[in-house]
């Protein structure tokens, strides 16, 4: 039986989503609890890997199990043995054609920024806290460079093992909310450090440093060194997964967190 | 010459606001950093003192300094030397009239309550999970009792050591958003415990063991004994003090976080 998993999680204490030698990752922590429920060996496949710091209210995983549980059975039972900074948001029986990396038609990331002279502790694991005053308009102009299908070379980390650096922006919205600014971003997929990079550039246009055009040069550049610093990981959560409709899972496309 | 300061705290690592005999406190540390500034021992005092593990984005208080700063120092001075779980959002020099405590006219709590059957890692220190269902009508027509002013023995702390149990609740809204039911509620003070023990009352209401109507038997009992029980701390936000426009302070009944 295969079953697919929501999959919450404050990435401030994990080296990432995946499973270290030493046993640490949030994806050893997710099999071991499963382990528990299942009474056998589980291994997990993610639709996203995570880095260091990272958070997830919309990682989706699945698994394939001989145990025979309700659906919040496995909700609750994975529940109570995961530690406190990660949770199931839902269980669902899928068939053996899910599969929660291959079947994702895109990725969501929401990108948290803090755009205020003080900085923040009730948000200094959620949030990039940027004191210089950000434009707003200016990273949206920016950001229509970076719409659609094309290689994102300079927006991906050095140690990058995709096979290709072209993937597809599906939308890149930046909007400001008092002190708070907040950048949604989906695609089919990402490369390694890609939304920490290209807000990390979005940054330096906000800032006036670069003009909006200046994001095409650094697209057609291909060159990582062209572009702003990465974001760091902490402001970074991955807000959702969106699945053939055929699967009927939970929506996680809607962002809440 | 006298200054106000917005303090903002994750109450998650706190025994409550008050410095203890043993230097801890969210006070000390405020006292401590002040301190390094000022290049003199400061004392603060505070417009509400939190319990353990209450946040705060909306606290207010004041000292008097001999040191000379501009409030911009201040901020960035005092940011610099909190952890980072503590910050000053504000600084404002104001006259001596001005009693971070005195002058107040009314505080604010926010209690958020995530109303859904899975835990929630993300907001573990942020909300109260209650996996039961709750009718946030029922419970909003329970909290009509409680507004204007009157004795609130009954959702009082058996160590509260106010003079008076009346206080005068100016608003009680609770709303729901999905899966998320925020309570705010506003008065001219709080007696020890009283935003949690209302808002664990509530939850009765909420969750149908109760009828609304009672909320007005267990207002009239003045026995904490009738009520239902203190919702936990770490669900708990002070999010902000009211004053008299004369001290012109930045409105922080804005509410925010």
């Amino acid at each position: 039986m295969r079953i697919a998993l929501g999959i919450e999680y404050d990435g401030t204490a994990y080296n990432g989503w995946q499973r270290q030698r030493t046993g640490l990752g949030v994806q050893a922590k997710v099999e071991d609890a499963l382990a528990v429920i299942a009474n056998e060996t589980v291994e997990v496949t993610c639709a996203g890997r995570t880095d260091t710091g990272v958070h997830a209210s919309g990682q989706v995983v699945h698994f394939d199990t001989r145990a025979d549980r309700s659906t919040r059975g496995w909700l609750l039972g994975i529940n109570s043995n995961l530690p406190d900074d990660i949770n199931a948001t839902w269980a669902n029986v899928v068939d053996e054609t899910f599969h929660a990396r291959f079947s994702a038609l895109a990725r969501s990331y929401r990108y948290r920024i803090l755009n205020q002279l003080a900085r923040s502790s009730l948000y200094r694991h959620r949030a990039w806290w940027v004191h210089q005053p950000l434009d707003v308009e200016k990273m949206q102009a920016g950001a229509q460079h970076l719409l659609g299908e094309n290689d994102f070379s300079a927006f991906r980390a050095a140690g990058c093992q995709a096979a290709s650096p072209r993937r597809t922006i599906h939308s890149l919205n930046i909007h400001r909310d008092q002190n708070w600014i907040t950048l949604d971003i989906s695609a089919d997929a990402f490369l390694q450090h890609m939304v920490r990079n290209v807000t990390g550039t979005l940054v330096a246009v906000g800032m006036g440093e670069q003009e909006p055009d200046w994001i095409r040069q650094v697209l057609e550049s291909r060159d990582r060194k062209q572009g702003g610093i990465a974001a760091p990981a902490h402001g970074l959560t991955l807000v959702g997964v969106r699945y053939p409709e055929t699967f009927a899972l939970p929506d996680h496309g809607t962002i809440t967190s």
